[in-house]
């Protein structure tokens, strides 16, 4: 795969399809030769440090196509890197192969052989590159980092918020990791061809819900269905109690209006609906705090019209009152949308649905119309609860837990930290596999299947499952 | 839910959808109430013994039924119990949870803070039943043994096949198991609003590639899908070589000829394909052990006239030859087809098809044909290979386990066995999901779902993800 830009986007359906089938064929060839969870860490090590070599250039020209400010593409970089050598560490550590050992037992019913299981790869992968981490959750992102820890050769369909970045990442890519293990393609047709190219395993997929659903739908109706881990919107809820409010209520204000508005509010995880107990004061709060938050433009134009959108629709509710930062001229303006508890009740539906841009719905809630309220939630990627020192909240979590894949107290849900026990998931819509997500170590098993070894050779093992475990793995022996 | 038998299958779309609906409630305010690992481990054990205690009845009602012989189901009976007993001692451990710990570190980009990440049950399931399997994959299986040790509530669809045994079963579920934690309805129309039912978080089932299609698209086609965990068919391809030939022919006709027609070769392991070296005399070691074949009925009328019509497709085959058993009137007669490599390769569909019924395929090869055949198998529950002692297969091995879920050695791959290690999976289309399967430990990750505490007070936490780790369950901690 010497070809980076396989197609501009701007192709036929034929060039397109070309594409996906060079690449394809090529990554089948590459899932056939072994390759040791050793060599692989050492690609993904030899990744993070390709890119912060090339760190200066790359953030410039993700700065040119994002509008992102430098600090957060430089933040953003060293993430990316930071992400590919936790996946190195992952691989090398070989507990994600869930080696497991059974003795021999003739006498249960039915009879016990040896049975040694551990997980392999799939074969090759597509990657959906989303638009608000042009690093992170791009070309050179979790999935591409998990699915290359796993053993599996990546596709990565570029998102056309950012192609020239996505090609300059591929670049980088190519020169470290062997034919076929990588390859870019663009435009929609190629990402459609993809899904349903015999040769792809498994599918991951971060952007909107519309987007995502389309892709799950054609991985699905596949003459054999591949599994497709989609992450695709969110309003995350956030609760604050009475007593938190009474403590602390500038500083939520400060901390909301910080989240929500951070990197022009294009987060996944950007609090979006916002419950705060009446007569507290901490609408005031976020009003102060309004005042001095940052306005940046948005990734694309679309997506400043969408928010625009999204605004003058809140304005028209008469049962919406609408907070504006200060507008500033080519920027998306900060807001918060207040509302109360009856009128949420009332049109649920408006408030439910995520907005990308640097908006909030804050919910002002009377004690006992807080239940009804929570009742009315769709599954999200993170929940967060506000308590006051040492409050009792366990009720409310439990209420809030069913709906979150991450379940924060006294925190803000954007800035999604790196580490084995992450989950960065929800049942639908937040994603469409509630099993696994993207980040965190078990993203790394969206892209394998187990295998399980009945009375084999020793030396037609692999070495993970060998008695005299060689490599040292940890195992589960019974 | 009191009631066993919500519709009798005959009955009214109104009358099925009323009956899903009933149970569907009632599962649904089940799963709200919080249970603990200790109390689902002890009903499972009381499912075992209330199993146990009715063998007698349950174990003529089942041969009344399914035409399996007393000595099969009794030994099933077994098998179940130790089933429920298995997955009451995979809850107890607390492994299954996944508990895994990072303590805060705020040097890191972005920082970490506290996290605590385990699984929890999904809600409410669907169980979809076998016939094959009248306990051990019926309303009592693996998939409801399962999900109940995940703390999921279960509706079981019956399998026409066994209707009063099924309900015999559902009422001694219902002494053991409290309110809305396990409901049986029956008929087509249930099992299509059952899949579709907003309460329902995922689905297993044991079946027909044809059954098992319509439903996962059904799955996959809600507005918000779900998982839909399927074991559909397989052919479980079989490679003698040429050394194992020469050793022990007579031992391998007599072994297969015992795996491919036990209870009628109605297994999903049976193995269907097996590929001979020319020349070496197994066909005739099998033709010999086909004399003394077992002879049965099959579990219905409609599996006995599919098995006939094709038996009737080989023999009109001119490249295939059919051996036959001795027939006895009343059931399905034991055949082996035999086919040369050429004639398999000319037109490999016919024989890549899986025959419900004591029926195999007999391929004769040499061995500069070995390689082309093995490239046309589709995935399979199994592969299974053959070899002379001390002689070396890593090769066959390496080019089998691309497509085999469980590869055994020297052995045969009916009779799965229960244990930590076991899988019984593949891709498309031996199954809907190759991540996890119906057997084995991991089994009970199918009705699970992630969830990360961030920054939460410890009395928030669920015991097992407290700082002091009350209930002492294996966990990751970093």
């Amino acid at each position: 795969m010497g070809d980076v830009t396989a197609t501009d986007g701007t192709g036929t359906d034929t060039a397109a399809a070309a594409a996906v089938e060079s690449a394809a064929t090529a990554a089948a060839r590459a899932a056939l030769l072994p390759t040791t969870r050793d060599e692989r860490a050492a690609w993904l090590d030899a990744l993070a440090a390709a890119l912060e070599a090339d760190r200066a250039a790359l953030v410039a020209l993700a700065a040119e196509e994002t509008h992102l400010s430098e600090a957060r593409l430089d933040g953003e970089v060293t993430r990316t890197a930071a992400q590919l050598r936790f996946f190195a560490g992952v691989a090398r550590e070989g507990g994600y192969l869930e080696a497991t050992l059974d003795s021999p037992d003739p006498a249960l019913i039915p009879p016990r052989p040896d049975l040694r299981r551990m997980l392999r790869p799939l074969g090759p992968v597509a990657v959906y590159t989303s638009s608000n981490f042009p690093f992170a959750f791009s070309v050179l992102g979790n999935d591409t980092a998990s699915a290359l820890a796993a053993g599996c050769p990546v596709i990565v369909k570029a998102h056309p918020g950012h192609p020239r970045l996505s090609r300059r990442t591929a670049e980088l890519a190519l020169t470290v990791l062997p034919a076929g293990w990588f390859a870019l393609v663009e435009g929609m047709e190629a990402g459609v061809a993809l899904v349903q190219h015999p040769v792809i395993r498994a599918a991951g997929f971060t952007g909107s819900e519309r987007g995502g659903r389309a892709l799950f739908d054609l991985a699905a109706s596949r003459p054999d269905p591949i599994p497709f881990y989609g992450e695709l919107g969110s309003v995350n809820p956030v609760v604050v109690t009475r007593a938190a409010a009474r403590e602390r209520a500038a500083d939520i204000g400060a901390g909301l209006v910080g989240s929500f508005t951070r990197d022009a509010g294009q987060y996944c995880t950007k609090p979006g609906l916002v419950f705060v107990p009446s007569g507290e004061g901490v609408e005031d709060a976020v009003s102060a705090a309004l005042g001095s938050a940052p306005t940046s433009r948005q990734l694309t134009d679309g997506m400043s019209a969408a928010y625009a959108s999204a605004l003058e629709r809140f304005e028209a509710d008469d049962a919406v009152s609408v907070l504006l930062a200060h507008e500033v001229p080519g920027t998306s303006t900060p807001a918060v949308a207040l509302v109360d508890a009856a009128a949420f009740l009332a049109a649920p539906d408006a408030f439910l649905e995520e907005h990308f841009g640097p908006v909030t719905v804050l919910v002002s809630y009377r004690d006992d119309e807080l239940a009804a309220l929570l009742a009315v939630l769709r599954p999200s990627l993170t929940a967060t609860v506000h308590r006051g020192a040492a409050e009792d909240v366990t009720a409310l979590a439990n209420a809030l837990a069913p709906i979150a894949g991450r379940l924060l107290f006294d925190g803000w849900p954007t800035g999604v930290a790196i580490g084995w026990a992450q989950h960065h998931g929800g049942s639908w819509p937040a994603t469409t596999a509630s099993i696994h997500s993207s980040v965190g170590a078990t993203a790394i098993r969206r892209w394998l299947t187990p295998i399980a070894y009945q009375d084999a050779p020793q030396d037609v093992l692999p070495p993970e499952l060998r008695d005299a475990n060689p490599l040292g793995i940890p195992r589960r022996e019974s």
